[in-house]
């Protein structure tokens, strides 16, 4: 019987190049726009300034975005946006300016400290309309309830996760991410292969997320090199904005594991880009758990295209099945060289006598961790950062 | 490159055995609730109905529920609807609750006759919060922007559709649909599978569309028959249940084709219940089609379990392709006969004589007539109801 689930998304996804200009739409009625944006990308998305510039609104902008924003950074900006009182906000840029913009949409009508907020169903209401424009495809947080800070203090990255999260409209326009430079392409593109693939080999899969998790993966796995190496080529840029989407779809109901677990403590301390840890660590963590999902990873081969469909059942035996599964990892491997991503810890300062540290950080990850297809001791956790040193 | 899309569905879908339950909470915050309830289903929802009770709200009850609502029976009720203001509107029941729920949430807050809005995009706003909650698999009302009702002067099906008609919420419990007798649960379940292989063999077909339509076939395919022989059986109507919600999911965005235009004179002038009259020219317009869409009906019949996935390839000969694709139409033909769907349209009181008439007015249809693979002459259209006489 298919288990029980509860699904959240926003009520409008609009998915195509071009469709930006439908932003001009879900303005209609509000007032007071705070429009969160990253200074890196402000040069590329002129037409959608000029679109919500034309609106005739109060406009507001910011544009003090920072990768994983930290929490003394968005207490900074609370009272400016309280003042203002935006009665929508708009988030156009990477994860970290959509997640400041979902932060900033719930600090505009209270005085709650982010810190009572940060963990699961902490937050009560949010009032401004929240609209979202990504320009890059890897976080998928146009559509998730996630939004992730740095608490400095900690050196610690910390989740704030509820469904006033969730914009209520996502537009993404594959055009947006044109201007993305080919490293951050390649690792926040293998970052959203990570949420599908960590989703659909988790504890909670569901057939629900499945569809979304196996349409990312072959989305993403199909067009992450393309993207890479030609940023212009709006067929894979196209099909990498679905596959993130996807891949943010399977965040809300199921959500990753191991690898982004593992990730946490080289954000916190190493200042390693979330898209670039999780796409070191993934190979790794999967050969890790291949024993405990080889069937799951064989189906993950199939939408790589790795392997032909339906020729190896549950009914083969298990070397046959490793075997199969094994090709996805190997896939995962061959996919980071030919996008060019870090092949080493090292590169970002880790070192030997960091690693014990950083994994008994990560296994009290439990959120995360507890999902993982295999059990990983603190133990086990430093064996994979060694393996990435 | 993958088109442009727009894709609206409600922001919260509760799915699975016991998530009526839920209801509860998504009562939260509302003062008078408005439930409409098909009566044929009062006593099986007897558990929700005591959750609406519960909450200590005002509640007003509609049973006034027969299929494909008359425009003028809902004109009656619409002095009631507005005098009660509703800020919270309930369906309960098949589409034909679920519509009418629909209607009445937009007719509490406007004088504009039904007249006025019935087609596309003419609904201007809704004020009531909406909630669905289906208790059969078929027409997948809870997540669509449609509600089909019935002129009974020009005795045709019109449809009213708007993004205000999608539901807030849908909770799609398959507890609710174990009372749903074996004849409506082939015969919607037949209506659902069409509504996945009309959007997925559509000439509006999107691969955003096309992952619903294929697990939809999948589940529907596998567990209909099930349902049907054996309605407590609540893995088969889990299946269904989100099969239908797939169904739903297709109709938005892509929408149907020649099955439903030729259905609806049908149901205007026969009184044939929508679910029969797809499910008995489901096979006749798919042999029709097959010449314009074989390498589709291909991968129908791979969700189908009829043939083994990707043995057939796009580089395959003609008749190759052809002989796999119709095994997708037998596969068809034979679910709807284990499933006991009527066979002849001669059944519900068609005559020969009546078939140039209808095949001229299903023509006119042409909002889906233009979505099919194959255009449809009036002469091709009144071969296929002879087929199915």
């Amino acid at each position: 019987m298919i288990k029980p689930i509860q699904l959240r998304q926003p009520g409008v996804i609009e998915f195509g190049v071009g469709r930006r200009e439908t932003l001009r739409d879900h303005l209609s009625g509000v007032t007071r726009i705070l429009a969160v944006v990253d200074p890196a990308v402000r040069p590329a998305i002129d037409d959608v300034a000029q679109i919500i510039e034309s609106t005739g609104r109060v406009v507001e902008w910011i544009t003090e975005v920072v990768p994983e924003p930290p929490i003394h950074e968005v207490e900074r900006l609370r009272s400016r946006v309280r003042a203002f009182a935006p009665d929508c906000v708009i988030g156009i840029g990477g994860g970290s300016a959509i997640d400041l913009a979902k932060i900033l949409s719930i600090l505009s009508t209270t005085d709650e400290p982010v810190s009572g907020i940060l963990g699961i169903d902490l937050v009560t209401t949010r009032t401004p309309r929240l609209i979202a424009l990504p320009t890059t495809s890897g976080t998928g947080s146009e559509v998730t309830p996630i939004a992730v800070l740095t608490d400095t203090d900690a050196a610690l990255k910390k989740g704030v996760v509820s469904r006033y999260l969730i914009p209520d409209v996502a537009i993404v326009d594959p055009a947006l991410t044109v201007s993305s430079p080919a490293p951050v392409t390649a690792s926040t593109g293998i970052d959203a292969l990570t949420h599908c693939i960590e989703a659909f080999t988790n504890v909670h899969a569901h057939p629900a997320v499945d569809i979304y998790a196996l349409e990312g993966i072959r989305l993403i796995a199909g067009h992450v090199a393309r993207a890479v190496a030609d940023g212009t080529d709006l067929t894979a840029r196209s099909a990498m904005a679905l596959g993130s989407l996807y891949g943010g779809l399977c965040l809300g109901p199921v959500n990753t594991a191991a690898v982004h677990a593992l990730a946490y403590p080289l954000g916190g301390s190493f200042k390693v880009p979330h898209g670039v840890a999780n796409s070191m660590l993934l190979p790794h963590v999967m050969r890790f758990n291949l024993p405990a999902c080889a069937l799951r990873y064989v189906r993950v081969a199939e939408a790589m295209g790795v392997i032909a469909p339906g020729i190896v059942l549950e009914s083969d035996s298990r070397s046959k099945i490793e075997q199969a599964a094994s090709a996805a990892v190997d896939r995962v491997v061959e996919l980071s060289r030919e996008c060019g991503i870090p092949r080493s810890l090292t590169e970002f300062g880790v070192r030997q006598a960091d690693i014990d540290t950083m994994a008994k950080a990560a296994v009290l990850v439990t959120r995360l961790m507890n999902n993982n297809p295999r059990t990983m001791s603190a133990a086990q956790a430093s064996e994979i950062y060694r393996q990435a040193l």
